[in-house]
């Protein structure tokens, strides 16, 4: 018995899992499927939220594939086991492990928000949710001609907080503002008529943090959308990058402003 | 005369200074210069330290090349137009001007520091040189191990900022703290036995914030030097990205601590 199991299990392991799974190529905006590069983050969106995988692959110099595929097993996560696929999928080489996960629409609670209106950049964005994380905000909203947010360099420069926080999308502001009413809405400008610096900013109850795109900041029409704030800076540069105005405020209303 | 002036001109401006200028090819850490990619931060550099500027190249395609080789000539800066040259220095496309600069050991006065203990990123190196400028720090060392600074990455994420702020190169720590002695020195440290938060610092005398590598963060002998200080964050995140524990620490101490 013992060595029909043995001789099936070298099988299965030589021959039979080691399949080119054609259908998983580069990612696009248009599948409803998208992608987890590396091991680290693989392994934690499987402990964290296993039942979005549809696939994991692995490379076939992984080296503790016995041990992820029973883990796989135990889950009943489907899985393959291919250089061929991960070379079809990843851009980058050296890459082990792959996940393959549903895109699915989130959906934000009614806490604190992050606001952001149409961010391009998809370090930026992964950034700002690594931040997020950081300092305990658990939902983002994202606002407009954005980039997509689960392209796979989102949520490798998030280092795995993609997974940890809630993200929903909204066509507009207004759908946004209509969604949520009760709450303070904060949006930061660089110059407008009627200011408050963040640092005078000292108590407010539940609120929302908006934020522009990187290169043209937020339309006029948020200065009459909440207050606007701005964050003190030298005339010598003409902002401060979106992460980092991001970063400050949102450690700014965490750690001093009383709720 | 007119004619023999014009036909001069149009001569020189054909032939005399489109020279393919073999000297320059991309950039190496070892060379005694380093490269300024871009219009925007060419002519920022022109304005700012035209002293330090050993060639400007010019794209054949760049459209205003006749008002920048006047102010050159006024300004006596060597130039040629060439995109053989560019194409030989540049590891991108799209790029019209180059400015050649000499790389030159900087020196830091004795005002507040930030201290950056081996940074690797040139990303981000960029990124806290820009941060520094926008919160009114002028005076940035770096301690050690660390990517270069001159490369042309750093210059690029600075987004100009480079050039307006001093920069010098510290061997190690102790070369470092022998040379500014007289001041309150603050490492950030994740974790430590007796670590002061951030939001605690209400007031201090000149000061230096020291922050370690991405990857490894501060080595333990930090916690012997000067005060440890926490950016209180969740645990859900290993630690703040560098750039981001950067800016709110010189927003903070900019912002909210009393000198």
């Amino acid at each position: 018995m013992l060595q029909i199991y043995l001789f099936n299990y070298t099988m299965n392991l030589l021959f039979l899992r080691k399949e080119d799974n054609l259908k998983y190529k580069s990612y696009k905006k248009s599948d409803d499927y998208s992608y987890v590069f590396g091991a680290f983050p693989v392994i934690e969106l499987l402990e964290n939220s296993p039942e979005i995988i549809r696939e994991i692959i692995i490379s076939e110099k992984y080296n503790e594939i016995d041990e992820l595929v029973g883990k796989l097993e135990t889950k009943g996560i489907k899985y393959s086991i291919s250089d061929k696929s991960i070379r079809r999928i990843a851009d980058k080489g050296n890459i082990y492990l792959i996940a393959v996960f549903d895109k699915k629409r989130g959906r934000i609670e009614d806490g604190n928000h992050i606001v952001l209106h149409e961010p391009s950049d998809m370090g930026n964005l992964g950034t700002i949710i690594r931040t997020m994380l950081g300092f305990g905000f658990r939902d983002l909203a994202i606002v407009g001609n954005s980039c997509d947010h689960f392209n796979p360099k989102v949520i490798r420069a998030s280092m795995g907080a993609f997974f940890k926080i809630n993200i929903e999308y909204f066509e507009d502001i207004d759908d946004y503002l209509n969604k949520f009413k009760d709450r303070e809405i904060y949006s930061f400008i660089l110059s407008s008529d009627n200011q408050k610096k963040l640092v005078d900013i000292k108590s407010c109850g539940r609120y929302s943090l908006i934020f522009g795109n990187e290169g043209s900041g937020l339309p006029t029409k948020f200065e009459s959308i909440g207050d606007s704030v701005l964050i003190p800076q030298s005339e010598d540069v003409d902002s401060l990058n979106l992460t980092i105005a991001a970063a400050v405020a949102m450690f700014w209303f965490k750690e001093n402003v009383e709720i």
